[in-house]
């Protein structure tokens, strides 16, 4: 797959360096011993959500797919790891070769999850596998980190539009994946261009603070704007006085001035009060959007306030308050051989310090109540019950090597709003409390 | 500048969508309203430290060059921008021709910062400078963040060598981004490939859990990694039970044994039983590496421990608690013209609750004791005066749009070392403060 396939902004010839240097030497190791093609399964899975949240959401299941079908190494990483002597020349040999040609199976993406869930199952050989860790974790860590905090603004915001504007607050490609997430989470839009570009999102974006002081004076940055973007537009009315400001703003744009956006204050109160001005200037159809600060809770405060749209920025990219999440990559089952009809042993790390696995191969599935809401995740590595069958969690994403589960980002949008709405009612309560519903291992 | 120049693992042919819209249609406002060539002066400043901290670290400053070298707008960019109706077509135009012509200065990167540094400055017209806004702030927000919480780890060590080894905890370029400022905050070395690969920062890695639980047992995953990488590699010892592991460790690598990993448990007390057991068994060169969920609290603590090294994931890429910084670019002062006699004038923000800003094109300057230890960041507007003429801390970077600072990574390191010196004893304790100097205006 090329760039002009992926339509990113940037190129992405390969993600195998986007790798910790163990998983080589760990291949290097098992080449050498002879246990690289020992059959295998790694699941990826949390052993807790983050303090006080109530469900997760997992996100960047695209991105993962992309990921593994990028996974190769041309000439230039070849050169650089030998130079390096990071991996003796067999093992180089070996990774010129590699294609990932095994399955894997996951939650798709926009469904909720829970403590040992086991969010996507990668199985093939130990040597195909174990290179794939890193690039997986950063990927859903990252992404269903932030895609959880924007689930949380979405339920507080209860209909309104949220607007992702946090670039400038994370790593310039970190944005773009968090605009993708947002959007995953219930997000209706962005400021991010790379993310329009690259995933499609609608993009929005009219003035800043800078615009007005560009001017000689408040009046001469309005009528720039509403002469360059129409009287649609969103004005800025907070960079001097906020009520001479919409009064200039209905004057100069009519009534059918679009929106004004404050940025600063008191925003319960200043947004009753420009509310009732446009109100009084007959701007009744001007939207009011707010922008200082948000996160889930400042947006529930303002649930009451006359505000038809958030803008959120910090907070959303950095997780609001966990900006990552605890996702694991661990072998949990191998065979002795390659052989597909050598039996898979579950193992599982046994040590200090509450890291204990459950190892063995796993399905999981929700069960619900009578009213088909959500009552517990059960997750077991025997015969999945009669009852279960139809309620499984984890599809089919990758078989033998080809991605057979591409979606557009939408479905994985409605899926979420579904996952979520099928959770009991206090999944979407902001307070702290525990994982709403509990896991079952069977 | 092409790919094979930056290095990259990933193609960057152009950064100009790592932009907020507003970005560009506060452009074709400009352009329309015949302001956008006024003379224009924009900072990068932050009104706080995250909250305790007593000093910021600049960081991502040589990303910031190589972002502005390569935002340009090529035919795939300005044809999503065409089709999308984000921009006119004279503002398209416009973008086609566009290369930054101005000046930026800015604190040299691994400088140390207050509340108020102007640690970026950027000059030129307002449309060729506010384009930058928000890759710039992505670079110095997350890169700053990350080094920040190195630098607080590298003093809590001590001269113990410490390992970066986030990648899959944060987005998977964020990561190698991290590993660059992790590295020019204190950090020896990085797991991550593709830092290695960018960056050329020295990387390290062995083996997982994983590699053990591939083998029969313990002692054939120990024989197959010495067989593979020497007796001088590090071995994973918590996989089942320590004693039993460095037990068979040093029986199978013998007493030149490299080093042992402990990734769970009670480190302090585990070290400690490790050491002893490792000096009974006359292994007494072996080091002891330590990496479970360690941050700046939990590295000082080990302290008094017979660690060797630390390796640190999470806590750095996420800035132990501060993911971002809250850095800002603001007009400060313009023009009435392109004209380079016509006078600048002071701008700022005059609004509601707080974001008021300090208007004016700034220098900087630490004042020193006596004994040459910092004592204020003095920031003014008007002359420098004689007594700081030698201490300026901005830098020039970038000249009539050539980039004239470029560095190797390694001078950074070496000047935050130096920065972080030159402050009061109190910078490096790890408990909440204030900034350890104040920044005076004058």
């Amino acid at each position: 797959m090329n760039t002009a396939d992926l339509g990113l902004p940037v190129d992405v010839p390969s993600t195998a360096l986007f790798t910790d240097q163990y998983e080589l030497t760990m291949l290097q190791g098992a080449l050498r011993g002879g246990t690289a093609d020992r059959r295998s399964v790694f699941e990826v899975f949390t052993r807790r959500l983050p303090e006080g949240r109530r469900y997760g959401v997992v996100a960047g299941v695209g991105r993962v797919l992309d990921a593994v079908e990028n996974f190769r190494f041309d000439a230039g990483v070849l050169g650089f790891l030998r130079e390096r002597g990071i991996v003796d020349a067999p093992t180089l040999e070996w990774l010129a070769q590699y294609r990932f040609s095994g399955d894997i199976w996951g939650y798709p993406e926009g469904e909720v999850y829970f403590p040992g869930s086991p969010i996507l199952r990668v199985e093939g050989s130990f040597a195909e596998c174990v290179l794939l860790e890193t690039v997986i974790l950063s990927i859903l860590n990252h992404d269903s980190a932030i895609a959880a905090a924007a689930s949380r603004m979405s339920a507080a915001a209860g209909g309104r539009r949220l607007i992702e504007m946090g670039a400038r607050r994370t790593h310039e490609l970190a944005a773009v994946a968090s605009a993708r997430a947002a959007y995953v989470g219930g997000f209706d839009s962005t400021s991010d261009l790379a993310a329009g570009f690259r995933y499609s999102i609608p993009t929005v974006g009219t003035s800043a603070h800078a615009f007005t002081l560009l001017h000689d004076s408040e009046r001469d940055a309005f009528r720039a704007q509403i002469d360059s973007l129409g009287s649609g537009t969103t004005l800025l009315v907070d960079t001097y006085d906020v009520t001479e400001a919409v009064r200039s703003a209905v004057e100069l744009a009519g009534t059918g001035l679009g929106a004004v956006r404050i940025d600063s204050g008191d925003l319960l109160l200043v947004a009753h009060r420009v509310r009732q001005q446009l109100d009084e200037l007959g701007a009744t159809g001007t939207k009011i959007v707010v922008t200082s600060d948000l996160d889930e809770y400042a947006i529930a405060s303002l649930a009451a306030a006359p505000v038809d749209a958030y803008g959120v920025g910090t907070q959303l990219v950095t997780g609001s308050g966990h900006p990552t999440c605890s996702m694991v990559y661990k072998l949990v089952a191998r065979a002795r051989s390659a052989d597909p009809k050598a039996p898979l042993e579950a193992v599982a790390k046994k040590s200090l310090g509450g890291k204990a696995s459950v190892g063995g191969r796993k399905w999981a599935a929700r069960r619900v109540d009578a009213d088909g809401i959500a009552e517990a995740e059960v997750v077991g590595t025997g015969p999945v019950p009669a009852g279960l069958a139809g309620r499984q969690l984890l599809v089919e994403l990758v078989k033998g090597g080809e991605v057979v589960a591409r979606e557009p980002l939408e479905a994985a949008r409605e899926r979420h709003i579904a996952a979520r709405a099928g959770l009991p009612m206090s999944a979407i309560q902001l307070s702290r409390g525990e994982p709403v519903i509990p896991t079952e291992y069977v």
